[in-house]
């Protein structure tokens, strides 16, 4: 059985059950929360799901998982890809342990970080980011959320990369850059023969230029897609969605490589 | 690395580009198109990603997914959980390779082949189903889409399980079944510390009845929330979103045990 | 008090309260219900809201109103506007007794009702329609739905009609039309000082077309918008939306005229 | 023709084009602008439509609207009723001008209000709103924005005014309070045969409430309904929705009384 080390084991998630909830790091020496400073020591000693008092405000102290690293403690470079999409990428680009996943850009690592969990060890995934100041960030991202040592970043453009990714044949490629449609052609000789392509786009401008590129000779449209997530309120007497909701984050478009 | 093997590999996805769309199994003698029949000898030799002609029509011939699978081919006992949810239960349970996975009920097993597909060789799943005679449609579903060798069907209701799966703590645990606040008890048990817990609804009274059933000091509540998806048609000139839409599958809760 | 004569004092909705939902128009000798025929004579003498059975079936007569009639009845040369739009067209247009209102195309004259019935006898709405073979059921649904007397038809299209409309300032003015940006500057003179576009547009191509066309000194723009309607089953114990919903119908924009 | 008189004939909408909008009355001295104070008396004398500099900074000025006006400057005591459900409740209860409206409970007479500017100078529409404090709020947002003289305020509970409107026959009624199902007894007297009845309720608890509450003998339920609304940002070389949206406000119940 793999042993889930790496740095969400010395993290958690302490919550107060409603609008307080936060990712603390336990190689600190004390953390603060609202109701004041507790030793990082005393917390490390805890089981994970039991609560403690602090100044008479009882807390909750939980394993973090990737979700929660990802949306309250990822270092963000960029807009990041949220789980309402992040789960349903995995799922149509069909990655699961043992396969190799190409993905440009690697903006704050948030997707790559989802991608190393979902192949695991016996899997691979290469990132591309040419953009020398995310570097640190992305790194940073990685080594904390990491579980397997399987993730590549090429800290080029995808399409100066040829050398770099010579004889590597991807099973899925995801695009998240602002112009998708001038990478088509790279992505279609690293893609192996029937493999996936998966594209996110906030416009539909975006839409509008990657499908008069896709050229039908080289990619089976399979999909353009957008996902909205409804989240309700806890109250049992009184079921209705929250107030407020996301309206927006972009589209998707996924297809497969013809031969 | 994995080999995939397993049914799939021997199961292609033909389609003309447009409506026609369909899973075949190439162990068979010869297969029916619309425009005539071929010999699946000549289609085993086909690369995927490759087309043919067949009588004047142009067909492709793809490697056949999970969710290609899932949604046109897997046998169907029972409402199946859809794309839309299942990408985003992996990723809010926490699933990945490795993970310790159980779910009621089993139903199609079309949500025990996504968890299956997840937690790889090094991961198990453990579902249970009382129903007999879901039992034959289970085994085939399985058995046709399985990567790897990990799925334990336990035939009895979760709450008459207790020997079976004695011992075992789950990461996370599924509920798919009519009255998921019945079996919060046994959940419980079965949960490690901090697991995740996840239900799927079709009803909002489901989910005020699940509501006050959650015990505050065994579990904490994450988050209700519901996923529409919405697709797009795929003309680059009239870009609009398809005229129907699924309106509604089900709702989703998710929490954490609490110790 | 208005007395509310025209066509739909002569049609009813006969229904069996579940999906056999049908308008009838009482001038005839018999009609045809799914259980038998019945005598219009009969039904004319029946009050409205009460039920009736016809061999053994269950049935209730209700008037018929406008969204019914404009749902079930009105006959379609073109896509209609829905209900869901029509409600917040007239509000965002702020139409009301005694405005004057503009529209083009015509089409099958399912708002121009709308706008009829909203602006009443001291109202007036001026709908422009070219196409002559539109010509016979336009003035057929607007006889059959008319309350007041309030519509002019005018069989051109809008840019050669100023001759006609020479003098009248419209309080609002609703496009309907494929290019709608070709015809901005007509509307822009037809319009009140501060008076209210609006404009349907089923795709995102047409979004961008109309917002490049709007020239800033002559209109504000107010809103871009969409609008979707989820229905839900009627079954107390089980509430959930219905399984399928409408995905699309088309986008709205709309705007005001500065001077 | 129909002379536009009352409250909002002596209020502007001023905006900036961007996020500065809001609703000033002329009645005043001089009104505060984010870059100065300007006298009413100039603004009096302004076209509708036209823009001004003050201080250096561009501003619109137009006719204050009914939507405009509730959104904007009607004084809230409770929760109103939006635009995307006002509309459509217009709709759907098919008023307009000449008919005769019943509504409980008045609340800020948001409302009231549409279905007064709906119903004009032949119509009537009867509120019940038995809340003392709610008087005088009700009496401003009415006297501030009518336009025809047709609404009657009854300062008691509907079950209690019995007398007040003996003998009126409503052609429909709508219903935004807590309990609806304790009402519809007293509503199904007062509706016509045939007539419409509404109602708005925010959670899916009242929903199942109501539903067993609607006696099949007396209600033609006709839709249960939830109206939901996406805007759109303006930049046409980036055509998205916005990044939040409402996410709920309530459901929507229609009927018809049976007899």
């Amino acid at each position: 059985m793999t042993e889930f080390e790496g740095g969400l084991k010395e993290k958690v998630m302490i919550t107060d059950r409603k609008k307080f909830k936060k990712i603390y790091d336990l190689k600190s020496e004390t953390i603060q929360l609202p109701t004041g400073n507790i030793k990082c020591e005393e917390l490390r000693n805890m089981e994970r799901g039991s609560s403690f008092f602090l100044n008479g405000k009882e807390y909750i102290i939980l394993d973090c998982d990737l979700q929660d690293y990802i949306m309250k403690k990822l270092t963000r470079k960029t807009q990041i890809v949220y789980p309402k999409e992040a789960g349903y990428i995995l799922f149509k680009l069909d990655v699961f342990p043992g396969k190799t996943i190409g993905e440009t850009g690697t903006g704050s690592a948030a997707l790559t970080n989802v991608f190393s969990r979902a192949v695991g060890s016996d899997g691979k995934v290469y990132t591309f980011e040419k953009r020398e100041d995310f570097k640190k960030v992305i790194f940073k991202n990685l080594a904390e959320a990491k579980v397997f040592d399987n993730v590549e970043v090429i800290d080029k453009a995808l399409e100066d990369s040829e050398a770099d990714i010579n004889g590597i044949l991807f099973d899925a490629f995801f695009l998240d850059v602002k112009e998708p449609w001038s990478l088509l052609e790279h992505v279609y000789k690293a893609l192996k023969p029937s493999g996936h392509l998966g594209i996110f786009l906030p416009t539909t401008n975006q839409i509008e230029k990657t499908l008069k590129a896709l050229d039908k000779e080289k990619f089976y449209l399979h999909e353009i897609t957008e996902i909205m997530i409804r989240k309700y309120k806890d109250n049992p007497d009184r079921i209705r969605p929250e107030d407020t909701m996301i309206g927006h984050t972009g589209f998707l478009i996924f297809a497969r490589k013809l031969v």
